[in-house]
């Protein structure tokens, strides 16, 4: 990161500006899905801990730096899942910390996917909890409270919070479609509710600091939603093994190719699974070149898009 | 416990034989807000502990143990809140976990209030982490992802959820009052979901394994949700501190009077602040007085009420 970014106060002119300086608009996901790490990581650490938990989260955390090593060439920022480090205890949210500590280190930003919500004054604890950790730069939030759930988020401006708005799973339908009384869909309702909630913090780049969480995997309301919302940035979850294309995420930026992070988890971290040229033994250079594929994809379909 | 408690499969049964037993409706949240624990607890541990993070989460666990003390004698369940004990770092989930094991060797049921989210496969990995703990009997889920989200935690039998439907805060009705087409505020929308998702998970009490939560806060929504919903059990939230008192809560329950439990945090917690009767060095006892009057309070309600 150079100096310049640094300097730069609020969390969504960071991010801007480090996704211009990488030419990335990608996010990769780190969600240590277990039984997709290749077996070999647990057998290197297997004699060096007795515990077989804290092996587990030993092995996780061997497995994400040499992963952060590769894709810190083709990202700007990462999206650690909190739920799969919590599932390993204490031990994993021990990995959690380093994690996002040695991608920090490599210059990335690292937005926390946690998802948190509640009451006002839980929902402090939230933003304390996470927010004030030095190496956060941004965290997901559920916007089912209200005004009251979000408003501490706020509060921090060197740091962003992204609101879900379209989630990328199926049954996102369940509630997010539910159409009110006049015409909107609830995305669409909870899109102005962001739009509002946001428009006091907007950076030097035109975005605010309180961004949206939008599924590619709805490429249609991902267009709605990005005319609806001009100065709200957009992260992109979905894209790869969740469905989600390149085709249907240009709908997601702004003319200028800005105001949105593409996320591909599963698809980058474990693409020694899929690719045949990689061996279990390279899933760091097949997560390598997974990332710069699809750094490049979507820069090429965005330039087809907006030619 | 009695050993027939024990027996019964179901989380929903679990707790219906408990408050049966225990002839409590009441639920204590565990939310070690740091300022209002008395200064004495944390000078007890200062000298024995060199960490101030590992002095606070000590200190927290100690004030916790004495409340749990006292309280259990007047509840049959606790509610701790997990954001509190995330603000305090690793120390402070150490904390946790003991608080919860300490609590569950009293007799006490466990519901961790921790409000997670998220799609299918990361849903999964949440019930993983907290319902596969043998001290923790419900959690509390948001609802905003649809169906893909709730089914995880409907896999564990014995182990119940809460999912918000309508929560106890001021700003609650920017989402949640938001009408649909059909009249229906979204609440009451997601009353419907809850309803429909738990329908297969029935106790031998009546009621699903599937909850919901309600804040006393709207003790018209309570009212209308309860006729709406009569298989499904509340946690009501909002009880004391934020407002609610026992003329509003009645209207949760059903005519026999079960159905629903009412929790409190800081109101039974932190009782010592508001009372002169006690010094802040019984700060445990004017907890158990305030569990014991807040139990009473809602049967004399209730015994009033359906007279």
């Amino acid at each position: 990161m150079t100096i310049e970014v640094i300097k730069l106060k609020l969390f969504i002119d960071k991010l801007f500006a480090k996704i211009k300086e990488s030419e990335s608009r990608i996010c990769v996901g780190l969600d240590p899905h277990l039984h997709l790490i290749p077996d070999f990581i647990f057998e290197e650490v297997e004699n060096k801990v007795d515990d077989s938990e804290k092996a587990k989260a030993l092995a996780v955390l061997n497995f994400n730096k040499k992963i952060i090593d590769e894709i810190s060439k083709y990202t700007a920022i990462v999206k650690p899942q909190i739920a799969f480090y919590e599932k390993m205890g204490l031990a994993g949210l021990k990995t959690l910390d380093k994690t996002i500590a040695y991608a920090k280190n490599k210059g990335l930003l690292v937005l926390l996917d946690a998802k948190r919500n509640d009451i006002g004054s839980t929902a402090q604890a939230y933003s304390e909890a996470y927010l004030k950790n030095k190496n956060i730069d941004a965290i997901t939030i559920n916007p089912y409270f209200g005004f009251d759930g979000i408003k501490p988020f706020l509060n921090y401006k060197d740091k962003g919070a992204f609101v879900l708005v379209r989630t990328s799973n199926e049954s996102a339908v369940d509630v997010q479609d539910i159409e009110s009384k006049d015409g909107k869909k609830i995305y669409e309702k909870i899109g102005d509710l962001v739009k509002d909630w946001g428009k006091d913090y907007l950076g030097k780049c035109g975005y605010s600091n309180l961004g949206a969480v939008i599924g590619a995997t709805y490429p249609k309301e991902l267009k709605d939603l990005r005319s609806l919302l001009p100065e709200t940035f957009f992260l992109i979850p979905g894209y790869g093994a969740q469905g989600g294309g390149a085709e249907d995420v240009v709908h997601g930026f702004d003319e200028d190719g800005s105001g949105a992070i593409i996320n591909s988890s599963r698809g980058i971290i474990f693409a020694y699974r899929n690719q045949k040229k990689y061996s279990e033994k390279d899933f760091d250079l097949a997560a390598g070149q997974a990332a710069k594929d699809m750094k490049e994809e979507i820069n090429q379909a965005l330039e087809k898009y907006y030619k």
